[in-house]
């Protein structure tokens, strides 16, 4: 293997020939393959369908304290509810406040709830002059949609192999009263599949950040999207490592059932200490009288329990983890050694990271949508989806089958090497006319 | 029969003593009797336990246009929910935004993106010195505490036998840049039951607000929820309306299934102008991917359609209908030409209005609080929970069976006998000492 960059121009222009060759080979296949979200595939959605079945018009539908789960009422989630998500995300039932079907609009709430009445006494964020947030990146495009949305000012951090750069996060988070929060995916982060490392952990509980209402948004969301069930990465709970820390109302920890069980009818949930809840429950009160219990119940009585849980996470982990093998397998073959581009090979969760040379993901992305593959844009892991460099692109192998992936993967490698070499030439054209 | 204000001082504290006595043989009793909200009694929920049966591990999840509801997606809602909300509150499907579970928890969101984001282009309202609202008189409490946590000015204005006082709401929408909006039950009306005129909801659509941003918001909560299906009270569509009044994005209509189906675990929907839709769609699209497809289709299978839910409505009504006849028979009996209290008889919804003596409210429902039945508490129907007569008392008789209804009915006319007694021999004794 060599190099691209260390080939002649006479080598890459053969080269580039023969890659738009194959491309078009592809074209022709009028292909409408998407590997843009992270959405489950539909066989992983079979193995809930068993979830239909557990309550029935002869079901009792009162949960364990005797509250009848089909009225009004229980703004917190039922107990048992909490039980079950507090055990998938590591925490206690008191943490817990159960919400609807979507840690997303949980996340919303809590901005658009800090923006309009503050956080814990402190004043309401749309009466500051500015707001910024730490935004370690690559990241989750949703999460900096959220951030834009309400105006505030995002920072990237740069991710590190166990994490975002802690000493950028001190820096930044202890020097500047303005910075108010974080966003992390702590665990197979979206869309590298990193899991912050333990030391990683205590440096966010040990943080003393500037302003009293900093908090860390720590999406949990792939708690327990494992490949590998004998050899899973191991996350640090930080509610515990911040109340250790002194810091016990620094952590908004979010989770769902989305990718366990239905997204868009799963539960969600929030982690946060005493205080926390206190200050939340005031304006949820205010929100709804409480979210759809029976859908809570209905996740119990299927789950039961974290063991529950995870024996079902494994039927996920069957159909994933070939998927994924696809992708890096053929990533490694096609790509290895060729120095135009890298990869991380993740444990679990839903995406693959890759990094493209740089000035080459927007015009892999677009040449894939050419070739009938729709891939998340290239950007979108980045605050305004802006990618300084135009080199990270986001791919999400759940959701085509097996075969289709296989192609998907196969014309990704066509479309990397062929917006390389374009790169490549087209760099020693400026080199040579300048 | 005489009026208690016509009574002798001799006669009025022999009516206490006897009044004293029933009310301590009732206390005896230790009750524990709940008319304090509009929740459906357990009877009204076993009616719609075969929904439970609708979707089983069998059922092929797909909606009509073949988008497979166990996923992610469908922001505003799948097509065949839109068409059996708008059924139900007599718009299109196009008119239709559907959302999770709770029409309140969409209100909230509206007045919480107003406040940051602003109505269509508007200014947002945090940015403004002072934000008023309309607040018919007596109302719904969870719509004052919403616009009363976002600090929003409310401006009681005076429910008439037909609706709002609108010459006042013609004057003060008409004439205050910052009165933004009014807060709306047209239908069945919480707590009086009273159906707004034709005149009254033309009126409202013909309004000339002096904010382009002034939103009528309309919760037709009690759409369906006659008592009498032979003859029930007829709204007027205000979407059309305000479209032919010219005035097509003045109105956010609320409706939902929670007191059809399952309260907390129905489906909400918003019904509005296309120019509304597509403003308030650039926010939800940040806040969630989608809200439960799979419930929406649960609700859509069970009810078929119109027809399906206005059956429905009727074993509603079946259950309601008489509950009400034994508080309006009980306050007949007890509480008529006494001149100690009014009443209106409604043909639907779920409250009874009672309007007490001037200055008796708050002591008629401490007094029920110590016979064992708790009420709404006094002042709730009013903004900032402050009733300046002291005399509007909510009473929800949907909750408790029939016989404890009986009897909760008897001790309100007791405790609404004493307090009036009480009040009458407490301000003769002001005037003596005057």
């Amino acid at each position: 293997m060599t190099f691209y960059t260390e080939l002649s121009e006479e080598e890459l222009e053969k080269l580039r020939k023969d890659l738009k060759r194959k491309f078009r080979d592809y074209q022709q296949k009028d292909l409408h393959l998407d590997m843009s979200r992270g959405k489950p595939s539909q066989s992983q959605l079979d193995i809930s369908m068993d979830m239909m079945d557990v309550l029935n018009s002869d079901s009792d539908l009162a949960c364990e304290d005797g509250t009848d789960c089909r009225n009004y009422g229980v703004l917190g989630g039922i107990y048992e509810a909490k039980e079950l998500l507090a055990s998938l995300t590591e925490v206690t039932a008191d943490d817990i406040i159960i919400y609807g079907n979507s840690s997303l609009n949980v996340m919303y709430d809590m901005i658009s709830r800090s923006m309009t009445h503050g956080v814990m006494g402190n004043t309401p964020w749309c009466k500051l002059e500015k707001v910024k947030f730490l935004c370690p990146v690559p990241g989750y495009d949703r999460h900096f949609t959220i951030t834009e949305y309400f105006g505030i000012e995002m920072i990237p951090i740069p991710m590190r192999e166990d994490g975002p750069d802690m000493d950028m996060v001190e820096e930044l988070a202890g020097g500047d009263e303005l910075v108010k929060g974080i966003w992390c995916v702590p665990k197979y982060s979206n869309p590298q599949g990193i899991t912050y490392s333990d030391q990683v952990v205590r440096r966010f509980a040990k943080l003393k950040p500037a302003a009293k209402d900093f908090r860390i948004y720590w999406d949990n969301a792939y708690c327990v999207h494992h490949f590998d069930f004998e050899n899973p990465d191991i996350l640090l709970e930080i509610l515990h490592e911040c109340k250790k820390a002194g810091n016990p109302d620094m952590v908004y920890k979010f989770c769902s059932t989305s990718k366990i069980s239905f997204p868009g009818s799963g539960v969600a949930a929030l982690a946060t200490s005493p205080n926390n809840q206190v200050d939340i429950k005031k304006q949820l009160a205010v929100q709804t009288i409480g979210h759809d219990k029976v859908n809570q119940l209905r996740h119990v009585r299927f789950y039961m329990d974290k063991n529950g849980i995870l024996d079902h996470m494994k039927k996920h982990a069957a159909i994933m983890k070939p998927k994924f093998d696809i992708v890096i397998h053929t990533l490694e073959q096609e790509l290895s050694g060729l120095g135009i581009g890298s990869w991380i090979n993740p444990k679990g969760g839903y995406f693959i990271s890759f990094d493209a040379m740089p000035g080459c993901a927007k015009r892999i992305v677009k040449l894939m949508k050419k070739a009938g593959v729709v891939m998340t844009p290239a950007g979108a892991t980045y605050p305004y989806g802006k990618d300084p460099k135009d080199s990270n692109i986001r791919i999400a192998p759940s959701f085509p089958p097996e075969e289709e992936l296989q192609l998907a993967a196969e014309i990704f490698a066509v479309c990397v090497k062929l917006a390389s070499v374009e790169k490549i030439l087209e760099d020693r054209k400026k080199n040579q006319a300048s």
